[in-house]
């Protein structure tokens, strides 16, 4: 499964700027990252008046703005999702999970704090908290580094949360709920399957497979 | 495989304003729809400055913006994808799909056209053209409806497009390839499918099913 490492914080205590830096660092290290990001408020697609707005608007259920360097895909859904159904239905075939917030979950988190917003945290040790990143020191028992050290930070995730960790090949979902794949059930799903669509047409030299199997 | 119409027509004919209109007639008709638009020009990620935005902006791969009604996913990708690979790697779960643009493809079209705008027509039969929607009467051979006519175009698409279509639940695609699959194979899938992973944990009541495998 893809690690998640969420940067959680009070309000206003920094958490996009923090995740502006330390993007370029992962980058810079060969790692490629997705980010989430919850809006309560609802979201636009794209500016208001562009085709793809007015289309949503007039009642798509999903649009999808292709161009040549992104793709954009907006979809009506009919429940708050959490963080391991957002990772396993909407992620694929990147290092890392960067979320902005989502306190709550169990996952590792580095909490940002600035003094001039507020003098006390918003995590515990027990929030799992891997790091904090301020401008005051705080000693609570987890490394407290400078809120401008990406590199400090990024060693950390890289130690704590990268180390070892490959891009799995193959991914089983069921009922939307990711199942753990050791390396030889990996290989033995690989071999079934292949041998399940081996003699249809169109499948001879199978590479990436994608099944999906819809609820009765 | 999700049927595909495309809407298409000079520059400013009114393509965006006919699809404002046929969405919400093939909602009322119970069709859940998608819309595809190109964006040569590139497009933004929510609004300038917003959060998700400044994420993409410094570097992520991917970005989620999940809320309770919709969620958006834009991701970067290395080539113009055409109308065959949008659907079967970003589309899931509607019945029908329309695109603006797109004239190049073989998918059956509408063609739109404004007297105002232009006195000719950028498609010829051969083009595949389900009907033409204009406020002037064209005689080559295809239905032509009035700009406005959207319970007409509708019937159309209905007639020749959706009858008898039925969400298929088992999908399969070979190196992105969607691969068509009988009844009998979607049964016959499902079973293999169901009896490989029946003895793993949490999988003892599979419903949806989701197997990704990556090349190699």
């Amino acid at each position: 499964m893809i690690p998640i490492v969420s940067i959680v914080g009070k309000s206003d205590s920094g958490k996009t700027t923090l995740i502006e830096k330390l993007l370029p660092e992962l980058g810079r290290r060969g790692y490629r990252v997705a980010t989430v990001k919850h809006d309560v408020h609802g979201f636009e697609v794209d500016r208001e008046g562009k085709d793809s707005w007015r289309h949503k608007k007039a009642g798509a259920h999903t649009v999808v703005i292709s161009s040549p360097l992104k793709v954009a895909v907006i979809r009506d859904v009919d429940h708050d999702a959490d963080l391991p159904e957002i990772r396993n239905r909407y992620i694929r075939d990147v290092d890392l999970i960067l979320t902005e917030g989502f306190k709550r979950n169990s996952q590792p988190k580095i909490e940002v704090s600035r003094k001039e917003k507020h003098l006390d945290l918003l995590c515990t040790r027990e929030d799992n908290l891997l790091a904090i990143a301020s401008d005051q020191p705080f000693e609570i028992g987890v490394p407290c580094l400078d809120i401008n050290d990406a590199p400090g930070l990024v060693d950390l995730i890289e130690e704590k949360i990268l180390r070892g960790k490959k891009r799995a090949k193959v991914f089983l979902r069921v009922n939307g709920v990711e199942i753990p794949l050791s390396p030889f059930l990996q290989e033995s799903i690989k071999g079934t399957v292949r041998g399940m669509i081996s003699s249809l047409k169109g499948c001879a030299a199978p590479q990436g497979v994608d099944i999906q199997i819809l609820p009765d």
